[in-house]
Formats: C-alpha cells, sequence, structure tokens
C-alpha cells in the first residue's frame, strides 16, 4: 500500500474536513496518481483551523492542502505535482512530446476552463445557502456550468477518456466534475457522468479514497455528529 | 518580428472583440511568450461569431482562442501551450526540473487559485451589469478576490518575479491580474500592482499587445464607434 511512514515522498493533507468535502479535498489527486503507479508516500497532516497559521502559507502560498515534496522537487498546486508525477511515468501520462502536452491541455482544461465554472455553485449550496441573491444568480450560474460540460461531453464522445488512453487529465477533471454530486447537474450529460464514474471504479482510485477519508474517520471532532 | 505568414508555429486569435476584452484575450499570453525568445508565429484569425460554429469546437473544445501548433505538437489552453513553450527554451523556465516545476506550480495558481476568484467579479462589472443580485453578491466575491491577491502579496514579498527569475508565471499571473484593469482592486496589493507594472514594461509584452491590438483595429466592425 503506497502510505507509508517512511516513503521519500511526503504530501500534506487535512486531519478533518466537515462532510461536504469529504472525498473531495485534493489530495486525493495525488494519492490516485501514486496508487496508480505503486509509489509510496507519507503524509503529514494539517488542522484545518481559521485562520490558518503563518507557517501554513509559507510552504503553500493560499493556505491549502496538498503540498508535495520528494528528492527533487517541493510543489504546491495538485495540477502541478500530477505533472511532476505524470513527466515521470508513462503510466500517468505518454511517453512523447506531443501525447504529454495533449495531457496537460486536458488537466489544465479541468482547472481553467471546467472548474472556475463549477466553483460559483459551491458558493450558491453552501456558504452562501438560503441568501436572497443566489436565486437570482443560479440560473445564471448554472448556464455556465452546462454549457461547459456541454463542450467535454462533445469532446469526449464515445472515447473512455479524454484522450486515447487514461492519463493525469483524467485524475483531473473526475475529481474536478466530482465536486457536483449530489447537483443532478451531471445527469444531463451521460458521457461525462460515465467517465466519472470509471475513473472511480478504477481500484486506485478507491484505495486513495479509501486512505482520505480513513483519516477524517480518526480525527472526528465529535463523534455523535458524524455520519458513517 | 515574430509575426510571420510562414512561420512554423500558428496560433489561433479573435479578429476583434468588444472593447472591455482587448488587450486581455488569451493569445496575448502565447505571444508575449514567443516574443521573449523570438521565435516567429503565423496567426489564423477566427470571427467571433454566436454561437460559434461547430468546427471552433474541433480544434479548441470550448470554442475560444489561442490554439497552437507546431512541428510537435497541436495544444489548447494557454497555460499548456506556455509549459510546452517554457520546457523548450531556459529564458521562459529554468532548465532543472525543480526549478521547472516551480514555475509550473505558480503558472497553475495563476490560473486554478487565483483566476477563479476573478471571473465573478467580471459577471458582476459586465456581464450582468446592474441585475439587482450583484448588490449583495459583490462583497463576497470581492473578498474572495482580496483573501487570494493578500496570499500572492505574502509570498512575493519584495521580489521582482514570482520564484527568483523571470518565467512563464510571471506571463500567467500578470495577464490574469490584468484583468482586473480599471475596479481599484490591485492598488491594495502594491507590490502586485507593481510586478503587473514590471510585466507590462518588458519591450516582449509591449509588441505582443501591439500586435493584438492592431488587428482589432484593423477589423473594427463600426469604426465610428470605436475608441482611439
Amino acid at each position: 500500500m503506497p502510505v507509508s511512514p517512511d516513503a521519500p515522498i511526503e504530501i500534506t493533507a487535512f486531519k478533518w474536513v466537515p462532510g461536504f468535502a469529504q472525498g473531495l479535498v485534493r489530495d486525493l489527486r495525488i494519492r490516485w496518481a501514486l496508487e496508480e503507479i505503486g509509489r509510496p508516500y507519507r503524509v503529514r497532516l494539517h488542522d484545518v483551523l481559521q485562520p490558518r497559521p503563518p507557517e501554513y502559507f509559507l510552504e503553500q502560498p493560499f493556505g491549502q492542502v496538498p503540498t508535495y515534496k520528494d528528492d527533487e522537487v517541493e510543489l504546491f498546486e495538485s495540477g502541478a505535482i500530477l505533472i511532476h508525477l505524470g513527466l515521470q511515468d508513462e503510466r500517468l501520462l505518454p511517453g512523447d512530446r506531443a501525447g504529454q502536452m495533449r495531457g496537460i491541455a486536458w488537466l489544465i482544461a479541468a482547472l481553467n476552463s471546467v472548474e472556475p465554472a463549477i466553483l460559483p455553485m459551491i458558493l450558491l449550496n453552501i456558504t452562501s445557502k438560503g441568501e436572497a441573491w443566489t436565486d437570482e444568480a443560479r440560473p445564471k450560474f448554472l448556464e455556465r456550468i452546462t454549457s461547459r460540460l456541454k463542450c467535454v461531453s462533445d469532446a469526449l464522445g464515445d472515447k473512455q477518456w479524454l484522450e486515447d488512453r487514461f492519463t493525469i487529465a483524467d485524475i483531473m477533471m473526475v475529481t474536478v466534475l466530482r465536486q457536483l454530486r449530489g447537483t443532478g447537474i451531471l445527469d444531463g450529460f451521460p458521457n461525462v457522468a460515465a467517465l466519472v464514474k470509471r475513473g472511480e471504479e478504477r481500484p486506485a482510485f478507491q484505495r486513495a479514497l479509501a486512505d482520505q477519508l480513513a483519516v477524517f474517520e480518526a480525527n472526528q471532532p465529535q463523534p455523535e455528529g458524524a455520519t458513517a
């Protein structure tokens, strides 16, 4: 199993997050990639304190997780970490430059052409839930999400993965789209929903998810309020 | 001058966009990088039609510009194109993997930790300008922008560039932050405003901007409504 206290690769993760974020925190992306290639890693856990302590920002400019370090690099941004791993292992990204760059293009599309359309919906549904303005704003943000999902759906067509094989782009797109869970929005795009399901069914994803959730389970702040 | 009709590198750009987008369209990022390294490129122009014709989506899944092709790759997403160029030229990204990956981390931070906070403000100020909900929503979106800008400001400190030298990360961060022009928001972060100014003062940036604007000037749909 890749989680190993003496591993040369270290990532950071949170000890616990609220239920709506469990299974979505971005260290999942790195855990998944490392599981795909069987590379062991150790996890350094942060408390989710508000405000976050200054030392969090010294290693991650936005006070987030994950960070990543190995013998060669010290990194933040899950997208950059996936690129670093992908360039080292052909199970995550093709060996030729053209194929590598296509995977990187789709990874960045997930981060910059798809996720920014999704994030305001999370504000509407969670952070600002119930506020008056959200009723009027919702159709506008929803339209933006669906127009971007239509583009992903059209480009994906009947392919199994975004390009002609599994890459870090699929890890990124699947984990970005999982943020729509519970909204029903993906129901309108069956081939995109199938892509997410295909990703979630990979054994490496399932091990990564179990390892993230096990940490939260072990660090429940209020056991009586927790869901199983 | 890098713009050259017979160049092996081809990018796409729009013939004309409204004033609020002029100087901000993302082909600027690629033009700037190519100017930095003196590599010639040719430009294939698209009309900005609504709805966009299906063939736009075949080469760029989201119907946007720029796309990029050379003898080796066919790409979309300005971030991926900058990474492709950066990995080939030490004027854009260090030659060692650790330095390359730090530049890529900051490039992705611009695209995924900063720009998503800025985009809703553009919706408020342009697309949905004057709608009732925007008054209540504005402080929330503004708080998100300023909290992210504070992180960039703290990480930048008194450095000239995001890392210890100019890289594609600075091209990305500067062009992302230029979308705040006219809002006054950067006034609260003098070192970040100075980073933007430092980028804009580079001769390569100025040539790239002039070349983008010259295309719009030459393709004004209604000369009488245009600003100089």
